[in-house]
């Protein structure tokens, strides 16, 4: 997981390659806790709990922060005590290294919040 | 609209009145491109568009102030050109007075960022 976090998404253009299902399932068990959503386009998507909103609000704008550093935009839901994530790339409909190199650095900046 | 989102929301605990159908339909007429969404928790729900990333993340913070300063908290989700809210009382599992005001006053933080 940690080298996956220390990489930099990649221009993903049309075109460019999705990850093979086998590697998919070798990169999701690198990651803590991502699930794939099959249905429709491909999808990772995870849920982090917190104990407060103020938190929850940090943590969405840490991801948004890395969303536009990395021009790669997830699908963020925030409710009181929790934030779901969802990525994948819209240019192939599918989930390209870009989207687990996010998971793994969502899950990085989760971690501040651990007490 | 003015009207609704000049008032404030009051403590809503379990038991607190829902909406009757009626009022909802008559307060929907006063709100600007709001549906309701009657599968399963009635919730009032709208799709605000935005040119960029950085005005979606604005507004997104200040609904989160609202919601904070409203003891109230929406579902946000936010994508790339895109905030969709619901609001819904969660106590009272349905539509309460506080989500017409909450979504007037959405409505009007919406209009800061029309030029």
């Amino acid at each position: 997981m940690t080298i996956l976090s220390q990489k930099t998404c990649s221009a993903c253009e049309i075109g460019a390659p999705l990850v093979p299902n086998d590697k998919q399932i070798q990169l999701l068990s690198d990651l803590d806790g991502w699930d794939i959503d099959y249905s429709g386009t491909s999808k990772l998507n995870k849920e982090f709990k917190f104990i407060n909103y103020e938190d929850s609000v940090k943590f969405v704008n840490l991801i948004v922060d890395l969303a536009a550093s990395e021009n790669h935009h997830p699908k963020i839901i925030l409710e009181w005590g929790s934030v779901k994530l969802e990525w994948w790339s819209h240019k192939i409909k599918g989930l390209h290294m870009n989207d687990f190199i996010c998971a793994a650095k969502s899950d990085e900046l989760f971690n501040l919040f651990k007490k």
